[in-house]
């Protein structure tokens, strides 16, 4: 999915949003800011981050028009993005009632796992109308405003989870505001993203996580020394912002616990395999995987 | 570590190999013969496969001067270079056997473990004295001569593990040729060969195959629904040339799994750590992680 620039600008400046106000201004945040500026957004850009040091930095970067989180009351309508790790949920969202008429944002998120906020919007009922759930499947293991980019949404899904209290509009502007960054949304129920990516991102993290500490231990400094660059690859996100990640393992624990279980129960399928040294057994089960994959694979094409 | 094209044929033509014999000629075979060519090796070229049919293939394509494999007996000193699964080794060395008189060759192996190597070289002191064990760092999910590429070692590690009874100068003949293909040669003993591979290499593939299988298992069609490239990534490997990784798996059975019941306590701390919800001691165990793989990852530049 391609997206003229002209054609972006044009979309993004036919909204009604004119003001937009970035909590967290790291690499997802610096990033929205700097894809805005891209964009030729012409509106107004405001930004916080709970280390108001950040913040200076982004002002001084031209990023943001304000030059700390003292900010104004905006009187007009302003899209709030959370992008702050999931356990700052709350000490962000206080920094911006502070500040803001909640009557007058539409607010969305960028966080990986749902289930605190939602918790959290059960409790602010006046929060929760206007609060549309996204999560952009973007990111990098290089964390921070210093690694923040204008294309880091370009060709990327942002997952939408839809909940019964939102407006249609809302979600409509939630979506063309990501669809302007030049990612493509999809939808899916909170609980099932929750469900889903423990499994397909939180759990490969973990397995990182593991693997790197098991080599580190056994090792030492020789476990890169003779691998030639796919461990390094494989290990990647191992290197991920440790608080982001404690956060999401945290805030969805069950469903992570569950995905860790499920896959030590396969894992130990596989040295049952080994230890029995059946050739036609283990050559069965690694040809099923490698055809579901490959299968998979062509199949996923569709997005 | 860059190597000039015309120094590399120069070198190449400089040694006294004028026949090299590659037996397997698919990804690894293909990709030797392929980077030979690409270098304007002078000698002659010949190859055989356990599926005939593929030597017929490589004969048409230009690769190898024999049209099958009934070879005509070479009288001058040859390289054999096998580049087979593990366990097809004693095949392959039949076939080598019933075409060459063994006191005319010099071999080595491109296996990726090699207790079953060493095992069947114990039992063979005539071929025992002239094989000299290479493994060289390279490779793609993609198996198979339509996937060789005359690239494939440029740039890239080749281990070789020294043996007792290794000539100096076999040694060097078989580091050279390693080196004349654009790689970098580190030296290895053979068991900590097997002892570092099965962590570094053959565990993060039995990983992937578990994490690939629960997937499956627990998400059917939509594996890789919302992942937007990452768990593609992630999961590569475990659509690797099943027989080859068969063969690892066993031929390295004890080693990797040691390696798996290794990094499976890693994994259970992890679950503990998330069980017990404790931030400050999640985020120490996240910072550590991080911190040791970035360390590693700088000083991991001596290669």
């Amino acid at each position: 999915m391609k997206i003229d620039k002209v054609q972006v600008e044009q979309k993004l400046n036919a909204t009604s949003i004119n003001n937009i106000l970035v909590v967290g201004v790291g690499l997802i945040g610096g990033s929205i800011l700097k894809s805005l500026i891209a964009n030729n957004f012409r509106g107004c850009l405001y930004g916080i981050d709970l280390n108001e040091d950040v913040t200076r930095q982004a002002h001084a970067r031209g990023l943001i028009q304000n030059a700390d989180n003292n900010l104004r009351i905006i009187e007009e309508e302003t899209l709030v993005i959370l992008s702050v790790p999931v356990l700052s949920l709350e000490e962000a969202i206080n920094l911006v009632k502070e500040n803001f008429s909640l009557q007058k944002i539409v607010i969305t998120d960028t966080l990986s796992s749902k289930s605190k906020l939602l918790k959290f919007l059960e409790s602010s009922p006046e929060l929760s109308k206007r609060f549309v759930l996204s999560h952009p499947i973007a990111g990098s293991e290089k964390s921070g405003l210093d690694n923040s980019t204008s294309d880091l949404f370009k060709d990327k899904l942002v997952i939408i989870s839809p909940r019964n209290v939102n407006l249609k509009e809302d979600l409509e502007k939630i979506q063309n505001f990501w669809e302007q960054l030049g990612s493509k949304v999809a939808l899916l129920d909170p609980e099932k993203h929750d469900q889903i990516f423990a499994r397909t991102s939180h759990l490969p993290h973990v397995i990182a996580y593991a693997l790197m500490s098991f080599l580190v231990k056994d090792l030492g400094k020789n476990a890169f020394s003779y691998s030639g660059g796919s461990l390094e690859n494989y290990t990647r996100i191992a290197s991920s912002d440790p608080v982001m990640w404690r956060d999401i393992m945290i805030s969805n624990k069950n469903e992570v616990l569950a995905a860790i279980n499920g896959f030590k129960s396969n894992l130990e399928n596989i040295s049952d395999l080994i230890e029995s040294e059946d050739p036609q057994t283990i050559q069965e089960f690694l040809d099923f995987v490698k055809d579901t994959r490959d299968t998979l694979m062509i199949k996923e094409d569709f997005l």
